[in-house]
């Protein structure tokens, strides 16, 4: 199955697919500084939470290649620096600041003093969490390819595939594995508003793959359940809580809600890194609010009303109890979640964001 | 409290405020023939049950102008070849086919040979249509003024204003009341894809009334919801059934599954022509799906992926058990509703589209 490779590293900085000229455009782009990595994160040239982080890691690496610091202490100070800088990108996801702490605390636990080798190991350690979020996906994706049905519709909401994450994506994972044995299901994509990543992204990758799919505007969705075309939805989050509580894009809500009122399956598929374990509940996830001229235009011409404004959070929180169950790489947590979540996740076993850096 | 004015009589035919180009043009547009006056209606340039309803009217007048009969049996003819016509422009809300029934009637129950004043009857009748649109619209101002808060949020769909009616609106007219009655709340105005209603009309209008609003995309509403900022929903519809199933455009019944979830009030506004008491539940009522461009573009600008495709319905079925209440010309209809709706509209008391003409 051939799918797009959204973040490399490459000897002259971080080489991304620019996700915002698709699709109508193919197009890399070398991010070759610490700030037009994080300006290809804000301008959501680089998306999904999975993909955010490898970007995260990379960064940090090219961050500390360009400085050039001549001693252990600098670098490390410089580290510091560049953390805060590339964290404050975007707030929602919690991939990014995992990944990011992740790679800092491979050279912080070495004892090296050569700068050299305190980069190569930064930069194996990005690496690293590129390699495992291939391995995640798939992990995702055999566990959740029995949920999928041999026929009927499949309902998903922004874009959680490959372009979401540095391998085959986590919601769409499934799909692609299921479509591979031989499964004819039919997806239905939200076009997803304001940014259409349903409709630019998510129609693009299962395009290219060959897997049918349907476009439909988000309020259209729950018409969709009633009229009986839907047999489970998928989405992908950006942060979840260890209650269960998910922050995905703004939507995801209002499928869940539809879902439970159609009793529709509702799974939300992430990788281990997704999950917060420092986080209670939903309501302390920080929501990124964006620009309200996303709303008011669409690809950059103005639709709305002289003069009107808008409210644009980018995400939005879904409770646990409207998520059927979460399809991980650990396999498939079911209700009651938070003994789930933190059974499959345990503070000491290497697990995710919360297992592996419990703050 | 100045208002568009969006169907009128004129020597030369229908004139219109030409909806397709609103909001960076108020531009009238007058309608020759019955062609044009079908294609206005099915291109949206004059949209909202009630408009639609007026736009008929005055089209079959327009229609029998233009075709000069020589006799009562020869006008006649044409006036059931024009109603066939123009009833098939749009097939979901039922005011189009009530206001074309409701016009031929008066000439076929009168006994008049001459066809000048057949056709003087025709237009007079089409003329009381959009007067009493007016009232109507005035009448489910009065009834739902109460139910406005005095600050707080009031969400509302589509545009349910005075671009739909020939009035002051019917969701929009408990509000305009309100506000000149010296409440002062905010409105939160879905932006309503594909054609974007919402951003266009409904921000324009309330704008040009000097009331706050604020746009939102579809899928953000219960989101809004969850934060607290809502403190009723109001729609209009385009046909409401005997037992209270409302079809209204795509994205209403989100909107409901939402306010259930979230304890908020959920109005539907709408004068009794879109009572349609001829049909027992939603199931029954025919939903117009247009062409899926719609959805893959935006304002004729292709922004889905190249080969993908859309499922593009124009309206979605809410049913009874969703609504709060209806707020009518002839008061506030509260459940059960079967039994409130048959009261407010007796089979033979000169109500609505079942009340006048049941079928």
């Amino acid at each position: 199955m051939k799918l797009p490779l959204t973040v490399e590293w490459s000897d002259e900085g971080v080489r991304i697919l620019d996700q915002t000229l698709l699709p109508e455009k193919v197009s890399h782009k070398v991010c070759r500084t610490v700030e037009e990595c994080v300006e290809a994160v804000q301008a959501l040239r680089v998306r999904g939470a999975p993909a955010i982080g490898v970007m995260a890691a990379y960064s940090l690496a090219l961050a500390l290649k360009r400085e050039k610091p001549e001693s252990r202490a600098a670098f490390l100070r410089l580290l510091e620096k560049h953390k805060a800088r590339i964290s404050g990108a975007r707030p929602t996801a919690v991939n990014l600041t995992w990944a990011l702490r992740r790679t800092a605390s491979v050279v912080e636990k070495s004892d090296t003093e050569e700068v050299a080798a305190l980069h190569a190991l930064l930069l194996a350690e990005a690496e690293r969490i590129a390699e495992e979020d291939r391995r995640l996906c798939e992990g995702i994706g055999a566990a959740g390819e029995c949920l999928v049905p041999e026929e009927g519709g499949v309902l998903t909401h922004c874009n959680a595939g490959a372009l979401a994450t540095a391998g085959m994506g986590t919601a769409l994972a499934p799909l692609y594995l299921a479509w591979e044995r031989g499964k004819r299901f039919h997806v239905y994509a939200d076009e997803t508003r304001p940014l259409l990543q349903g409709a630019r992204l998510t129609a693009w990758e299962l395009g290219e793959a060959g897997i049918p799919v349907t476009l439909l505007c988000d309020g259209a969705a729950p018409f969709l359940m009633a009229r009986g075309k839907v047999r489970m939805v998928i989405v992908g989050a950006d942060r979840i809580a260890a209650s269960g509580d998910v922050a995905n894009k703004v939507g995801t809500y209002s499928l869940a809600l539809a879902a439970a009122a159609h009793r529709i399956p509702f799974y939300v598929a992430a990788p281990s890194s997704t999950f917060d374990l420092s986080i209670r509940g939903g309501g302390q996830i920080p929501i990124e609010e964006r620009d309200e001229e996303e709303v008011l235009s669409v690809r950059s011409m103005r639709v709305a009303s002289p003069g009107a404004r808008a409210w644009n959070p980018a995400f939005d929180l879904t409770p646990a109890e409207l998520v059927t169950a979460f399809v991980t790489e650990r396999g498939i947590l079911k209700p009651p979640f938070a003994e789930a979540i933190a059974g499959a996740f345990p503070p000491s076993g290497g697990g995710g964001a919360g297992g592996r850096d419990p703050r």
